[in-house]
């Protein structure tokens, strides 16, 4: 059975290309940038040259990337360094109730450091105005942290205005663009954002690198230190192939991305107009603005959501229910819940998250299996057959 | 010109197993371990096999087993998590000055925080004793972390006699294994220690990729917070094929160390003993306990230790002065100091650290190169030569 992979949003292939960029640093230029010799000299260059790359990619200068092990510790970062800078203005954040876990459960940190913290709810289709987060806003306000897409249902949230509203109240503003980067164009001089998280994982680089932006002027405090890399902010020998493949990865997707967009949307559409064919299947997340290759519903009459991701495995389908670390952390899906869905439509979750290698023939596939399996997941009635 | 690389102690190249152990895991096995399909339990069966290796390589449990983005984070965490995890018993820390700068410097955040730190001072060789830990123990005293290996003299530290001490006062005991691990035998109930940090480019895995060994009953507060990956101790989707890559490289030095302990420490003395035939060069760090492959000197009568290693490496031989990180920091060459040596002594640190992929060849090229390039050392005039 040929498998279809559809949970690009849980992570993706590393790309032939960022492949390329990683493998010389492995066993030939395998230097510690911090080394003065030459050879070491040459791992810096690797290392500045893909700094330079990502920063180009999100419309930022060189000398605000920093290098992080991946988007939680970029999130984790951007809350509680940003928070400890601005400790003398007041301890009260602002987010929503939709943002990933890596978000939460460092607001649930400042929140045992004494922080308030306000989470803005959604709409149904997970929106957030400038206007609720205007109303939110105190004169202790801290940081807005809003995230650029949602990983459950797609939603891409109104960043440029959200930022301009905190702004306006001279409020710093994070967003942790792990689903947004390298699918939809990011710039952050567009947005205005001051943080930005980004995880390479998730457009087809490497896992275990990511990256924060923070603006020039923004100066975060650093959570792992040790030997001064990245000007000090961030100690820990530099991962370079991790960062190599990373900036690889994110110009591709920058290269690309125009007839990506284009084609993942159709394919996008071609699935949720199927999906919605099925009488109990509805559409989670914003219909419009959406992420172009995220497809999410929920199905009326089943269980247990995790029946019916494992009926698409026999099927050769690997999807999810929403968040891959939901998944393992059985966590409550909080995002549907905050969307206003009941128990019962979160045991119903579905998300089937397209990249550009999946083909035509894959999305035809998954649409004629759906009703077949949708149909199974309904009768299914014992709790212990997974 | 042949390179011949001589700074192991500052990163090593991947090992062909490491790498084999890595490669199936970027495009082919890349599943999210989170995922609850089988293709992501694929993944996480890697990753729980990884973990097994690593604890077997250190004699530990897997399930004492974290794993991080390097030997950096791992110290913080150690020091952070314990710290916070003990907050009720006190606010007194023990270390030595000699630690690397990814403990002193989480100390120096622990200090800004409100905490006391005594750092010992060891003798000449690097070392400290059971004695001098016992006499600086209070009744607020949380933790103790001394570094098993010294990364800039190469010194071997009495670790089980020092935990024992620690132990007696009941005082967790944190040791940093960075340059120890993979290189002379460690297993942590032998030793008796708390929490162990190891980095896996330090002994021929990958860049970005490290674990904290941190006792069953032991439970340190998490740093890094989110999809509750890591039993929830360190969130973030695991690094699949660096940990992969740590695993094997580790199994790897464990299976050899005993054979290639024997080749290294004849190679390293044939070093030692041709450089200190060389009028004006000291050995420093302990002659006895010290690293297989590590040699390290004080190079009397020149300006700037980087001129050495800019005159070696255009002979073609990376060394270093001390520690990589330092060399871009600029710090102070804090553990010659501590050991007593003067500003002028650290003027002319010079750092050889072999690993097995070296030749007799290279060490004997490495011999005869030194009287040349020291001769050409203090010879050198002009500051501004590099």
């Amino acid at each position: 059975m040929q498998r279809i992979y559809a949970d690009n949003s849980a992570t993706t292939p590393v790309s032939e290309r960022a492949l390329s960029a990683m493998l010389p640093h492995f066993r030939e230029s395998f230097g510690n940038p911090s080394a003065i010799y030459s050879y070491g000299q040459e791992a810096k260059k690797t290392l500045e040259g893909a700094r330079r790359a990502v920063a180009k990619a999100l419309g930022a200068l060189g000398t605000e990337i920093y290098f992080t092990s991946g988007g939680t510790e970029a999130d984790n970062w951007a809350i509680f360094g940003a928070c400890e800078s601005k400790r003398a203005k007041g301890r009260h954040i602002i987010s929503t109730e939709i943002e990933h876990s890596a978000v939460l459960r460092s607001l649930d940190k400042m929140r045992n450091r004494g922080y308030e913290i306000t989470l803005l709810r959604p709409d149904k289709n997970g929106q957030i105005t400038p206007a609720q987060l205007e109303a939110a806003i105190r004169k202790d306000t801290v940081l807005v942290s809003v995230m650029t897409a949602n990983n459950v249902v797609g939603t891409v949230l109104p960043i440029k205005e959200l930022c301009a509203a905190a702004h306006k109240h001279r409020v710093i503003f994070h967003t942790d663009a792990v689903q947004a980067a390298g699918h939809i164009p990011i710039n952050v001089r567009e947005l205005g954002v001051d943080l930005l998280s980004i995880s390479a994982h998730k457009f087809h680089g490497p896992k275990g690198a990511g990256a924060l932006f923070a603006k020039l002027a923004l100066k975060i405090e650093p959570q792992i230190v040790g030997g001064g890399q990245e000007k000090g902010y961030r100690s820990g020998t530099e991962n370079i192939p991790g960062i190599a493949g990373m900036a690889a990865a994110l110009t591709e997707c920058a290269e690309n991305m125009e007839s990506n967009t284009a084609r993942l949307t159709a394919l996008r559409d071609t699935l949720i107009q199927n999906a919605l064919k099925i009488p109990g299947v509805h559409l989670t997340g914003d219909a419009v603005d959406r992420l172009p290759g995220h497809a999410s519903f929920v199905v009326e009459g089943g269980r247990d959501s995790a029946h019916l991701i494992k009926l698409l495995d026999e099927e050769g389908i690997c999807a999810s229910s929403g968040s891959a670390c939901a998944a393992s952390s059985k966590e409550a899906p909080h995002v549907l819940t905050a969307l206003g869905y009941d128990a019962g439509a979160s045991r119903g979750a579905l998300r089937i998250t397209l990249s550009h290698l999946n083909t035509e023939e894959e999305v035809i596939s998954v649409c004629e299996a759906l009703p077949r399996v949708i149909e199974r997941f309904r009768r299914m009635k014992d709790p212990k057959i997974l």
